[in-house]
């Protein structure tokens, strides 16, 4: 996507050729900057410490983390070290250890004299896949827009809301969530988004605010508590988020405050859309709310906060009364009931696992076993 | 209530028996100060710049600036320029007309000789009604609060959830969601109270937090996103609000985000109170949805915060994209098919005409006219 007029991808190769980009996703949104990685130690490091983050981006850099590993030593030994540190990073991202995996896969046959080159192929490879996924998802999610648009006064805004950031900083490039809303904005379609700030670590506010913001698609940050009154007064045509873990039957898994917002739909008629790749649904699943483990993260990320002071300069402060507990549930699962569709990168399903199976019935075939 | 083991009003005379002190509500949560007022100027400003907050204790402190007035000139002229002062402050404020009514009506037609310890006699009333009434709302709520207690087994804890500020800061004592909490702490019910930090403006996080924990109330500051989570898993016996107004049919404007807690809590079954001095019932509104104008506040409120940095001085921060729009609305409305039961001073009453009716016949019949 587009900052200040110029496309992005979140990673991509140095003029070198060899050398790995990533935005600094830890200085947005109140600077852009790049870091170069040069070694897997530092691809490690850009992980860990969220220089970059979002399941997708998290496998693309690893898959990049084996490729400037094998640059210096392309051996059994060496690629082993290089899995086993990257696989460490950031333990329960999904995305990470399916990337490292198939790295392993496509590289451990081949000579050490093949190795740097295929890396770089296969790492390119997962990057271009992810795009076309989330491409794919846009457009289902875009034919949603149009149907909404087509039911509207020509020229009048689709107001949409979003909530967390299930954007292009997430993935390689589109996003999930946000994937939808990029194409409708480029093809001329006057969407508006709703940003939920999404505390406590308010992606809303400082990344899906940030990277509209900078593509220029229009859009208005919102504390979380205001969407169901937007609701109530007509301003929302829809809801669409990204998810976490869904379950077979349709159950998702994503930030904490999805729900209300889930709830608020269906008492108000607002369409609710959930986005995601197919590799989010957990065939084995099929009660969220029994079955899906909700992260509990440290209090500090309620009671303080990262933002700039008047000398602006970035820092950390506290918000809450000194001395008073704080508890931090950082997803919470939204049942199928609320959900009005799924949009994959086959299509839209109902939220049920006779949707999901139609679409995915290769998928859903292991589950019946 | 107690602050470190001392009992406290939100205002009272200063040990010189005229001079008026507050608690500075802007100070808090991070320092305790008080403010010495003397004459009507220093209560004016108080009121405006928000040193006092809460209907009810902005209508007391009022009072007292028109008592400080007229000590130094007790004339027809004098009062009125005290009354007009102390008028313009905050004037979208029910109780602080009210309460400048009152005192009025109390004063013009006394010689000038008895209009100060008149003044000062009907400021105290107008506190000491205050408290006696949220007093009664809390013993009314501690009924509620009894009756769950009852249910569970001996010793567990009672979890109360909360929105916004509606406690003893923002009264002369015990508050209104507040009070049958405080009432049930104070009789050895074990409860604990789930804070809503309440963006964009954190009352709860600030100052419900703040009085609680000062009084010894166990309780655990949480993001406005995380109540329907609790819910869901059972970790909400209850939730209490207050209200800003409340029309006759029972739909209640409080604080924005209040209708999500109300739909979270009627999907899962928790019982959702409002509690309520008479006064905030306005008997002319049948559609709180249609009828309840909601304030629009600014937009800075949701970019930027109000903390303490790690050098411990307080300041104010950006927390959102820079550039990126914002908006702000102050209320929404939680329509009374979601509100379980209306906690007045003269008892608990279904949210509806009828329940409102037979608690306040008198004040009903002026609507049937």
């Amino acid at each position: 996507m587009k900052i200040a007029g110029k496309a992005y991808r979140t990673i991509w190769l140095g003029e070198d050729g060899w050398s790995v980009v990533v935005i600094d996703q830890t200085r947005l949104p109140f600077s852009f900057e790049t870091v170069r990685l040069t070694q897997v130690q530092e691809a490690a490091d850009a992980i860990r410490h969220m220089i970059v983050r979002g399941a997708p981006l998290i496998g693309a850099t690893a898959a990049y983390g084996v490729a400037l590993a094998l640059r210096g030593d392309a051996s059994d030994a060496a690629l082993e070290r290089a899995l086993a540190l990257l696989g460490a990073t950031r333990p329960t991202a999904v995305n990470l250890h399916w990337a490292l995996a198939r790295m392993r896969a496509r590289l451990i046959e081949l000579p050490e004299t093949e190795r740097v080159a295929a890396a770089y192929a296969e790492a390119a490879a997962i990057c271009d896949e992810d795009v076309a996924l989330c491409r794919a998802i846009g457009e289902h999610g875009l034919g949603l827009i149009r149907t909404i648009a087509a039911a509207k006064p020509v020229g009048e805004r689709i107001n949409i809301l979003t909530h967390c950031n299930a954007g292009w900083l997430a993935t390689v490039d589109w996003g999930t969530a946000l994937a939808p809303i990029y194409l409708a904005h480029d093809a001329g379609i006057p969407v508006h988004v709703w940003v939920d700030e999404t505390r406590p670590r308010n992606q809303g506010a400082a990344l899906s605010a940030y990277e509209l913001g900078a593509h220029g698609v229009p859009h208005t940050v919102i504390s979380d508590n205001a969407g169901g009154h937007l609701m109530q007064h007509g301003e929302v045509d829809m809801v669409i988020v990204g998810t976490d873990r869904t379950t077979a039957t349709g159950d998702v898994a994503n930030k904490i405050g999805t729900y209300l917002k889930a709830l608020a739909a269906h008492d108000n008629g607002v369409p609710f859309y959930v986005a995601l790749p197919s590799p989010t649904i957990d065939w084995s699943l099929s009660d969220g709310l029994a079955e899906i483990p909700i992260e509990e993260r440290a209090a500090g990320e309620v009671t303080h906060l990262r933002g700039v002071g008047e000398d602006g300069r970035p820092g950390i402060f506290q918000v809450t009364a000194p001395g008073s507990p704080a508890a931090n549930p950082a997803f919470d699962v939204t049942p199928a009931r609320l959900v009005t569709g799924l949009v994959t990168e086959r299509g839209v399903a109902p939220a049920s696992f006779e949707g999901l199976s139609r679409l995915f019935p290769e998928l859903a075939q292991e589950r019946m076993k």
